[in-house]
């Protein structure tokens, strides 16, 4: 086990730990430690409701999840020498649920969850369809997810960090800031909201001093969206062998990593749509010096998969326009078409009896491929999902035979949209 | 071989064949064949200009390629027994360039072409980065491409149809004129312009009567789009073996199918992407009798790709995320996303001595993969571009030694935007 | 279509073709047409029995299978420059069946065949516990194979040339000669024999002038073993897209090539195991000079598979050691831990109802793999073989409820042992 | 974490630890713990030496490596309910390193090592040509294996038990014992030996009760080899996620599992040529009752791997025949076939700078597959080895410019065949 440099005791609550993380982007909180390029070592990661998210029956948790104090991150991390204008190499090493825990409160312990979230509260990708909160239990045997809410699955997790990335510098925040209050000032009461501005009540911010907190807090910029230094973008294939390369944009370049996932599909549709847990992170970093520059890499990070993705030889896939379920429509929008290729799917999957919202929670769980097939068809892009058949315990492809009727069993947990 | 049910001479212009195909979507199109279920069959098709784009290095057939007699569709096909409601399971067999024949002016013959539209003749994904003509020759060695446009690169193709689907009812094309007649009321001059409507003079109507095409003509769909019929998808992976099932809207289904690719990144983002040729394709339809009902599929299609599609190990990727390039914040726009993607590969590939409408060309043409990786992240969705490592020549990875610089060679040919 | 320097029409003998090929290896054999370092050509292919064997319900044909007289090899192809030392690059564009015919009496018109040879007439693999013949016949939908004598499978199938190779030079068919003679005399009566001899009667030498054939043909090599120059090696996997390197041992290499396989499972375990056809094969060639030397490659072949053969993800698997079926412990014997292996699968497909020699039939055609995987723990090898679960159209795979049953359909026609 | 019912401590030896394993096969060695059908646990298991090999430059400990004390086993494991006749059904859910313990004395505490064996100690699949004793160190980072004695390759693991089985029977033992008692009466003093007979001396027999060990070590069958009850199959692919089925042959199945890999070649041929560590293992385990004669599994155990092996889309492939180095052709032995392509694989590789044991260790460690490619071409079986391209840091294929050349470092550490 390489040398943990962030560690996390599972009894503790996030802020209760002997070093203290951060929710918040901001290039004034200090690294909570640093290494070498070429260092090896491991970070733990908290789940990214800090466990208010329980492993039971109910959605209650789901609808009331406290949104304004995520992600709970690890870091931020500094690299000797690293500059604005280099790359930051990140390899990712290895990377699990809590290790040598596999029973417990914390999702992480042998089990993690997805959420449908509520319209009210954060809302998701077919929010207008499943405006209630609704939840899914998985358990881990293995590599393998099953769940009492989704019977008839078992698929291997393609594990990954949701969300890593480098610290902003202050120009960059601030051009942040500018762009996402513009965009939320075109429509400030939407529900749910466009984005997430500022917020210093829930902020946590490391080692910051105390007395920096407020002004700091009041400027530090939400976690929820990926922006140009890498954040939460959620991509399904950072898994264990990849190598990833983030833009530097403070002296240290002070990454930091959370939101662990044992699976998601692409697009983590309900939101809360990987399987969320806490876990470890073994790293590697290095760093190109002048990287931006010499690979033309100004923002966003670019990387390289690694080789031990779950491999599937057989997929059945839906494809969508972007035409609105009312019949309208949209000019070339790769979003809609998603979207309608999702509902495909699960009206597909409700004939074989899941309750849509079952099928829907499968979608964001599993490892599914999500394509923008083709983006120039005017007006009309298309868009396809990939299931892999192997992950049901029943033979889903269409025949003259019709579906196999399954027993959807207790069903997932659901909560009013309130 | 199978029998040919639909047969081209490459001797001869689209109109001029024994068979007359059609270039519009109409449910009175009378079927230039009937076949049965299990049937096996061979069709042929024309590239989707009818040979106006030629093997040489110049972009002037791209500026003015013809869109108003697009696409030149082999069918329609009748289905004996199929009915409104069932489902059209189609499987292909095999598809290719045109057989036997490796060199000629046409398309197909040994050879391809991708080209970038310009602005003010239809455009592409990029087009305000790119609004000229551009063109890439491809040739065919087995089934790899290699063009002198953009040197350095081979790759296996993933061959398959760009357009297939069944005929539209009455009341559905109805819709269809509706809905699109709509959305181009919003802004009727737009460049380019936000759909296509029915066109009369160009249109290619089969069989039907000669006193109805000026009244069908009148009201038939255009092809470029993808619709509920299936239509130009534009999905890469329906290659050789693959199964689809389309809904069926008319007695018989009426199916029909062109626009072949020999190769296609996803999105086909150059417009004219894919690598676009003439060629054969082998085919075997069934029923499933009232599926569309049975397997809740009203639209679009549903397929399973088949299990010979070249396989790559190593990916070198790119993410995107819903920030235009002016800076200004869009909410959750996955198509902003995929495009700021493939600029950052464009961006990157620079580095490496190709010319950027080169790097354009080859996400066009290649087998890359485009992912919606978040679409919940507010208010930045996250898209990525896969780019085959072993397409290369040369090693693309980043590393503290630099890009390779290529011999960008005659480049591709270039016509300015009118 | 490449230009076809070696043409065979479908409707006359190997012998009474305008070209007249080989069933030989040696050195005076002139080649039948010569290429450059970089050319692209295609070659016509019988398959190996020239048309012995037929499309029917008997294994008559499989019994009287006339071994003299094969392989019918299309060559030898002169390469301009090619020099003894050099390693001849072979590039495998395309090969398939018999182009645009589908239909008619020779194996590769649609269809195949594999059989069992009897013990007295060659033998198999398992010819003690299958000393009959019987044949199984293959029809070709696309790249999939189905068989009525073997239902219940379907599967892509691993298109590629059985036999390729460099001709010897004088020295080293001498001392092939000396070494499989001195093989034969250890036991000369022997059934089946230990190796085949020279044979001028039914030795057929291509251009090589009249009276030169009854000398050249009593001290030519049979071409049923691969050897120092390739040869029979039976590699399935020389498929589309396969760049593979010879030794050089005459002026101008001297290439040749038939035997075509429409699939194969590793071992071709039947003797004619392999999907056997006649086709077609699409060649690039290139020489490294001093290769040889260069590379340590002074025999056989080495080579670099494609990138699209069909894939598979899930497999099951049977292991053998080295025991005989008799109980007698035998030293670290790969050869016979493979054959346990067989015969345990063929067990295992006997208990859903096939009988063992559709089995057997099946592993010799069907893309299986065979893996040395254990050759070092004495006394026992351990071999094992992967059967893909998706060939089968039902559930193959081992479970509490047990074997599913087939209906057997005719079976695989027989033929006895005379 | 699963429930530890088989715990070891590193900082002990096998014979001093809590439970005692053993490291023979006897029906009458008790189990160490009883499990249900359906209950998931983790074994500890010791590398196969117990710490004998040192993580240092020299050979001198594989020279003198204790063949009569291997293999340390966990187990044996009792289940509940199984009955001779049974299928065991064993899920491996995950395997790897010790967990939490990446530096320190014992193999699997972050590094593991391959030996080449010297003659007069065990010897090797190429003793003949490699006499002597070698050794390779193997560094851990993540999933990742490289070695300071074979520089210029990195490797994804491919982590599995090279042993695990069920104990035989009294009958079963009696017959093993026979048949190699009866082969290595043919030449009793071979070095290496033919095969290996009980010994009393260095038997550990778990909690047999002390006065039972002289007679059970006297009968008690060696674990070199794998037999009808599984064993020492080293099969590559039983990795995570594999789902394994065992004949039972005494009541409650009794099985044991040890010698974990890190990574290994097929064949595993420098003898000790997989990664040796220890580590853990994550099982479940379930009974198909009567399945042995349900399903004809009479013997050896079948499988179905896991989904998530590294993937690699690029191989380098050399071929043998079954012609000695000496010339002599020998009759269709795969055995000797493999041990020339793997001769053929070293040559290649020693032109790029590697020391030919070197490149003999890497084909032994690294995830190669060898293939039984043909097996009836008398006189000639053709077997094959295959080599990811992309372990190695350079290009390793042919190419007119010749071998690219490494700095071969220190070497592999060696001690002369005493």
């Amino acid at each position: 086990m390489p040398e943990v440099i962030f560690r996390l005791d599972s009894n503790k609550k996030f802020k209760d730990q002997e070093t203290l993380g951060h929710n918040r982007w901001h290039p004034e909180i200090p690294p909570v430690a640093t290494v070498k390029p070429g260092d090896v070592f491991r970070v733990d990661c908290r789940e990214w409701f800090d466990g208010a998210i329980k492993n039971d029956d109910s959605a209650q948790d789901i609808l009331q999840a406290p949104l304004l104090t995520v992600h709970t991150l690890s870091g931020p991390f500094g690299v000797e020498g690293a500059r604005p204008g280099d790359l930051l190499v990140v390899d990712i090493l290895d990377v699990g649920p809590i290790p040598q825990e596999d029973s417990g409160p914390l999702a992480g312990q042998g089990w993690g969850y997805t959420g449908i979230f509520a319209k009210n509260n954060g809302g998701s990708f077919l929010t207008d369809q499943f405006p209630d909160a609704y939840k899914a239990i998985w358990d881990f045997t293995g590599q393998v997810a099953t769940s009492r809410h989704v019977p008839g699955v078992a698929f291997e997790g393609l594990i990954h960090p949701g969300l890593m990335g480098t610290a902003p510098s202050a120009a960059l925040l601030a051009k942040w800031n500018k762009r996402e209050g513009d965009l939320i000032a075109t429509d400030p009461l939407r529900v749910p909201p466009l984005a997430l501005p500022p917020e210093a009540e829930h902020a946590v911010l490391g080692g910051l001093p105390a007395d920096q907190w407020a002004r700091v807090g009041s400027e530090a910029a939400r976690t929820a969206p990926p922006r140009e230094n890498g954040g939460n973008q959620d991509i399904k294939n950072l898994s264990k062998g990849t190598r990833i390369f983030y833009p530097v944009f403070v002296d240290g370049a002070n990454f930091s990593v959370g939101d662990l996932h044992f699976s998601q599909g692409d697009g983590e549709i309900t939101f809360c749509g990987g399987i969320e847990m806490g876990g470890f992170i073994d790293l590697r970093v290095d760093i190109i010096r002048g990287g931006m520059e010499t690979y033309g890499v100004s923002e966003n990070a670019i990387f390289m998969p690694g080789r031990v993705e779950p491999q599937f030889s057989e997929w059945l896939a839906f494809s969508g326009t972007s035409v609105t379920l009312d019949g309208e429509q949209r000019y070339l929008d790769s979003h809609l078409s998603y979207q309608r290729a999702c509902l495909h799917a699960i009206d597909y999957l409700a004939k074989f009896g899941y309750a849509p919202e079952q099928a829907y929670l499968l979608l964001g769980a599993a490892p599914v491929e999500g394509r923008l097939s083709g983006v120039v068809d005017i007006p009309n892009s298309c868009s396809t999902i990939y299931l892999p058949t192997a992950m049901f315990d029943f033979d889903i492809r269409p025949s003259a035979s019709g579906p196999h009727q399954i027993d959807p069993g207790i069903g997932a947990p659901r909560a009013d949209n309130a």
